[in-house]
């Protein structure tokens, strides 16, 4: 295989009848021309169609099939990398990608995470063990009440506290008014603990607000945000990536369609691989063990991936959200490791008291983490 | 049901051991609070959480179930929309999303298509019979072979040109020269002919570049433009709905984790009514017939709801990629009506002189709409 083209590597699953050299043909041609062989000039079909650089079979039905592409098609351009990646082929079955590797002058053009694990844990202050984020919710509480919360988490000793992803820009807790009072709230906490918690405001909106609300978080002294490209488009978070200036924290929600079994991105290149190309300087992911079907193993994937050598991007910070709490702390932290963040809000609302549950769940972390 | 609150209909699949009740309050929950009962307060809980409202068995395992949200969660914001509508439910499995009904006060904060049907057809000057569309491709081409390609299939008589979805950016053929080109192509052939083809072309782009194309391709006299709402975010479709004044060809790449058997949204629900909302003009979808795994009867269904009484929103019109040729496009018109327009591509290439193949096609449409 030669290193100057994109190679994408699929798991496809065939189908009754069909045949891998088939299968692989078809997402070459429909990436790629979308049209019968000999309807185009020779000469643009040996540029432009994928070619297929390796077909192995890994059990029955199932095949590892790579396709080299021109990176001419994709260029430095979200969206037509997106295209390349996973255009026409969502809309057929058994195909899933589950590695790219881009030409180093491609993937030069790609920003990467600005501030990434140093960043974030520079910002923190903290230093040899995971660091802790939680969520101030639900939504449809007034901004008295979110900043009620928000102090709580701060004074039990959390890293960061963001918005619930789900707070976006409702009247019910007006965006400015929030971030204030809720910036405000950390703060005072921090000076009474000598901690040093992080207010991270949720900013996702349309792009016209999505700007200003940056802009006010940066005003209001937030040396992050919380952000949901697969709401707003993956193309968003580069942009926020290359213009911003401040933390980025990732959220999943809507990305689900994206890596169903058997067919979508792996969580492993989704995650670990595409979102820190993007930009993200925190990948919040869902954990196994919580409410989502996902197993231990693709979220450990996803942390090495945030964390392999790529290019000069920075590594990104792991996000492991849910699934986690003060009795099984000590097994993530086995599991993964320290390079990462764990995100807790169930576990912590459900105990009476919001700051003593938090400070337990501290203390059991940073117990492990020396251990 | 109260008429003052957001509607949305899933078909749920349950697993084994899962009941329909519980699948419900676990969709009620994770898309609203996300925290165990008695986490918040009371009256929070009372009008944010979702309220089940109706549960009905469809067969073994399938139920029906409609849940009722609070329109302050969503309010005229397409991120909180799609938050509401499939964020994190999206990583669960076996829950498609089937209808939405919004609130009228909500309802009439969405743009809808700007020129939808009739707007199309006054700029295609064409009534009583299916409008129809080719693309100019492969992407690889130069300009000056795109432009050759469009003036073929004008001079065939199509109604629409547009560029192949993945022709955007490419340095192989640049916008700028690209519209300026094709555009010229077509109006030399509709002088030739007399006739009144238009030539879309791709606009699809990061932001930033977004706006510069629109501006170029009105620049040059197009009439409507080819967009990709899923590579760049639904948002951005909404904005250019309400901003752009030229006709939105909305094309479906990226989209097919969206609508995955068992799990996402209906294709009429996604197709039909969401993009409507958002202001596509017409609205691309894979046909039966083709490459994709489709059935009529999901196209069928895509088609009436584009065009069926909704608010004060324009319809959309529906637009059949693939699947029809010279041979079937008389059954495909007895099947969906006149009141749509066929994209066809590979067909009219897989001939040996591109605007014969088309001249042919459209006199078969001709002939057949009139009979």
């Amino acid at each position: 295989m030669s290193t100057d083209r994109v190679l994408i590597t699929y798991l496809l699953t065939l189908s009754a009848g069909e045949s891998v050299e088939e299968k692989a043909r078809t997402i070459a041609s429909e990436q790629t021309v979308e049209l019968p062989d000999g309807s185009y000039p020779k000469d643009v079909g040996e540029r432009v169609v994928g070619r297929v650089e390796e077909l192995s079979q890994l059990s029955g039905t199932l095949w590892r099939v790579t396709i080299s592409y021109w990176p001419g098609l994709i260029e430095s351009a979200v969206p037509q990398l997106l295209n390349v990646l996973f255009g026409n082929i969502s809309m057929l079955q058994g195909i899933v990608v589950s590695d790219v590797e881009l030409p180093d002058e491609l993937l030069s053009t790609y920003p990467g995470p600005r501030f990434g694990v140093a960043g974030l844990r520079e910002a923190c202050d903290a230093v040899n063990r995971p660091l802790l984020c939680s969520a101030a919710k639900p939504v449809g509480l007034s901004v008295e009440q979110l900043a009620v919360r928000c102090g709580a988490l701060a004074r039990g000793g959390v890293d960061v506290v963001k918005d619930d992803h789900g707070v976006m820009g409702q009247a019910v807790a007006p965006f400015r008014e929030r971030v204030q009072r809720c910036q405000q709230a950390v703060l005072d906490a921090n000076e009474d603990t000598g901690g040093r918690t992080l207010y991270f405001p949720n900013v996702t909106a349309p792009a016209p607000q999505l700007e200003e609300r940056i802009t006010a978080a940066r005003s209001a002294g937030c040396r992050g945000v919380l952000v949901s490209p697969f709401l707003l488009g993956l193309d968003t978070l580069r942009q926020l990536a290359e213009s911003s200036g401040i933390i980025l924290l990732v959220h999943p929600t809507f990305s689900g369609g994206l890596f169903q079994v058997g067919h979508g991105f792996t969580p492993a290149l989704l995650f670990g691989r595409l979102l820190r190309l993007l930009g993200a300087d925190g990948v919040i992911y869902v954990n196994a063990g919580g409410r989502f079907p996902v197993t231990a193993a693709d979220c450990a994937e996803i942390n090495r991936r945030l964390l392999e050598p790529l290019g000069k991007l920075r590594p990104a910070m792991p996000v492991a959200g849910g699934g986690v709490d003060v009795e099984s702390v000590g097994e993530w932290i086995d599991r993964y490791g320290t390079e990462l963040m764990f995100l807790i809000g169930s576990s912590l609302y459900a105990q009476p008291d919001l700051e003593t549950a938090t400070r337990t769940l501290v203390q059991a972390l940073e117990r492990h983490a020396r251990g």
